[in-house]
């Protein structure tokens, strides 16, 4: 962090600044003889520390210079994030492939979507018990018994899985069914529930809010790992703009970014990030190709019956498609497409 | 909601979409002889019944016609809602001035800035107890003991209070201390939360969202509402936009929309809406000028040496002037400034 | 403009920087001895130095101290611009209040709408000729027939126009009959119309850009005052954002904002930034109570028949009652009405 | 267009709609029955008549359900367009990447670059004569001396040249010299200079606008195509959001929308839509991985010696890089590389 000083500021105002770093356990070290002074600041500081020091006499600007997160950079740790569920590894060569409904709705639908995105090659299945909603008079999930229809499913295909918490309270409940927890959009800045599943063990994915800058999305990673979970994986999902044309604004250059900024594994959510089917297979085409560790998309065996986010589902016929078209592409950056499963488990 | 067919739609189609409005429990009121068949749907609709219709064979677009939210719909309830709490009443004539620290720190800065504020005018205490915070390394609150200073500031100044409430968890023990619950911007899709203060009867303040539509803020208040908790307040604090010199872009049209489309009372939040000091003051005047019932303004004593949102906070002398220069513009809109209390508390 | 070394830079790339800023006719002081060296650059910089800069090797990242505007800023010119048009002072005590049509489309429509807004109040009559419209299909204003138009309302009421000129060609042209010219918000960064209107001497009003920051705006409006007009007045007329309930949403904080960073007057233009006749008049208030110079108002005798932005026109019953609520709200933050006109023209 | 009547509304009512429908030659099927009465309203219509409609007494919405578009649409052409430029064909199997220098700055730089890009297997180059720049003080480009030097190079190389026009003035010179001529994002709406270059019968590629929708880029480019000229391509650069670590967000979902919506090849910018070169060839990769045309690729010899937009520019090496991971992505979606030149034109 910088302190830019005003041209005419005195002797006595610098001092204050100084003082007032001095009060937060921070150095500051003067340099005159510029244009105006600037007093670098030595120690952690945190982003709010810039509001503070703005408001002292003879201050006119404070500029950050080092990043307020530090767990989730690339600077802590060079090597990538690598986290392992059963059978499949995140952040590695292979690509993961998440799919599955929105929801869980009935036993039979969970097990024939497992079943189908298993055959076309997914490996990991996604379905969600406890549901957000923007109306309270929508569907909200089945809750427990949503996820032991997702356990079942589990059995039955070897297909670990997926599933949103809403609240602190669920999450001893759902982390002892799930393999992998989500944090949704919306509660991207819950932080009683980043706090929550930062102290389990259980690997967790954060999507990114609907208005999150890119640096208060590793803000929210830094939650969960500072809390001593170090399972964590990102998922981008788009970003609310002025475009009405789809539901959201799929943010691909966030891929990159995040590559070079963190450690952590980062997949796309096309689904969510269009809200219409017929633009997910491109867009899961270009996640991809600009270097995501994987994919999640939403499945579902009758989108025009789904409880929840039809628009949005693929058949079973077009995750297969679409799998087939991911093939070359994955190949073309570098990139396994996950082995299909031996077919084991009954099928 | 209208579902559109396309121009070249069969009997066939337009029999699937009837049938599929019937499981739903809705009814279709087929319309032919324009250019295009429209089917009027008669019946509760929900925002996601339009993606599931748009799937359907046939259909070109499907049209919401009527708004999702009901209980807060000044269709339902055509007269203005009104909450009294203590001597306060909210949504009247008067208007309602809350005022306080961004976080209670101790128990001087609280009682300080109580006595302060309510010298100028203000009519509600605001200090918050548990914070949210975009970094893990910043000041979180003091917690229950934030409660207490801001329990005791009442004591001595007559004032109510009210205070943020992060997680459902906490609601019982913040209820048993506040006046008025807030829900804060990024809890505005919380809805685990917003379920556990609507089976509550303390009122509570609703604010909007970095990203919410004003649609999606009505629906968020529909889940207090709906739970039966009719003590409801809303609260414009500004939204995301791609302008990087205030914090967020406080969104005034909000106040007159929302007295257009809903019962509920409205305040202005300038302090968060700019992140300013120096703007609070011309954007209060301009919240007051559009209508709304009133402002919500951090003060704080040493704004240089608060632990958060000093940046923003006005000092006591910069409040009492704010209040002087309210006072003509709130006459001007044909509104009270909040009756001077007649210091009978002990100051 | 501030250049931060990365921690393990070298002597050579330090030299290399200071000879890449010598290029360009820049001074570099070194600061050392703290976590990193810092490199101040003296001189006239621009955005795009910044770019340039942090191409170099061993630089981490560069910061921009002072701002890219001069000649409109407050710095350059610490007492605001006045501006004289007939016998109207635009930026001093007395609110400059601008009405009329969108588009001038008959000359009865003209002349009644000119002489109600006068009567109502207004001191300056718009009215578009040449027309921005977002589809080739619509109407796009009649040119000089309607500059026509415009001066004749003039000689009849003795109220100053103003209008929008869309292109450097036409700038000749409507700067012969135009009081004012102005530049609507998709010209904001037409530079060759910026610096055409910037060549001439008639007093230009700059729109602010759908999506421009205030720097942007700022920059634009040096175009002008750098082609030598100082006769300049800014118009916050809405930013695009996700809010669909509004056309675009009034930015107002941008008005003490301006007033702070720039001497250029600043009114507001409630009527395209809401898109809602219902929402003009408590728009209008909020953008005098913040401290706006003044305002401009679609009034159209019918709105209904506008061939132009009928919905958010006013009537003139409208206009009439705005005038009057807003006169005690300008008195309030001590801003005069402008004076009713002796009705010396032949009414 | 359907007009949405109010429940309550009277049989005058509806005739008064029926009558101003007529007013614009249009027809209006009422259709009762209904929860509401609706009228379709038949004839080609236009976004204003929806204000329009809307303030008639009795309507409740105005709800468009035919696109303003007609020209630019896959329905009234549903074979995609193909341009020809010298030997390149733009809409084809084959990829069209266009690179060279964001300015054309001196003989040396543009000859150096077309033979590099050339030699990596672009198949356009281009270079800017005429540049919008944010700020005055800063480059804006050589003008017809810049026209002369891109005329060398395609004389040398062999390539085809794009480069912008920036006002309706400058039309012609361009025109003269260039082999397409460009409409940047700040000029997508600038609605005399698209009247012009649609008069003429040069290629035309149409940038986005910064915060232009989908549908309103496709009502530029309805300006262009209905003034005659059909040699038309899109380009998508990046949209305006409040995330700040990238320039602008590159909308990849626009590709396959606009695929969907209209017949016009569409390209895609990450040079601009990313502001920084190690985000380009990600999202190039992505960008045709998503089914675009092609690319548009900012390259200069020395990218930290650039008069403008050197942060986004790849030297020869990364260019010819990204061209190298492009090719197993053109083909593992289906597109031919551009066939590199026999290198004839002595080098």
């Amino acid at each position: 962090m910088l302190v830019v000083m005003k041209k005419d500021s005195t002797e006595q105002e610098l001092a204050g600044v100084i003082r007032k770093l001095a009060q937060s356990g921070l150095n500051g070290h003067m340099s005159k003889g510029m244009e105006r002074t600037v007093i670098g600041v030595v120690g952690q500081t945190y982003p709010e520390l810039r509001d503070t020091l703005e408001l002292l006499s003879g201050v006119d600007e404070v500029i950050p210079i080092s990043k307020p997160y530090k767990l989730s950079s690339r600077e802590f740790q060079p090597e990538g994030t690598v986290i392992t569920v059963g059978d499949v590894v995140i952040g590695g060569d292979e690509l993961t492939v998440i799919a599955g409904p929105c929801a869980a709705e009935t036993e039979k639908q969970v097990l024939d979507t497992a079943r189908a995105v298993k055959a076309a090659g997914a490996n990991i299945l996604r379905g969600g018990a406890f549901k957000p909603s923007t109306s309270p008079y929508q569907f909200r999930g089945l809750g427990k018994q949503g996820l032991e229809m997702l356990a079942l499913a589990r059995a039955e295909t070897g297909l670990p899985f997926i599933t949103e918490v809403l609240t602190p309270h669920d999450v001893e409940l759902v982390a002892e069914y799930a393999d992998i927890l989500q944090i949704g959009a919306r509660n991207m800045q819950n932080f009683n529930l980043l706090d929550e599943v930062g102290k389990g063990r259980k690997p967790v994915m954060l999507k990114r809010g609907m208005s999150a800058t890119i640096q208060e999305w590793l803000l929210s990673a830094e939650y969960i790992l500072s809390q001593g979970n170090r399972q964590l994986l990102l998922c981008e999902r788009g970003i609310r703009t002025f475009e009405t044309y789809t539901r959201n604004t799929l943010d691909i250059s966030a891929i990159p970014i995040i590559k070079r900024l963190s450690h952590l594994p980062i997949i796309g959510d096309p689904s969510h990030g269009t809200g219409k089917w017929h633009l997910v297979t491109p867009l899961a085409l270009a996640v991809v190709a600009a270097g995501a560790d994987g994919l999640m998309i939403e499945v579902h065996p009758n989108p025009d019956q789904a409880l929840k986010d039809g628009a949005q589902s693929l058949t079973f016929e077009n995750f297969e498609q679409l799998m087939q078209q991911l093939a070359p592409v994955a190949a073309s950056v570098g990139r396994r497409m996950p082995i299909k499963p031996e077919e084991e488990h009954g099928e």
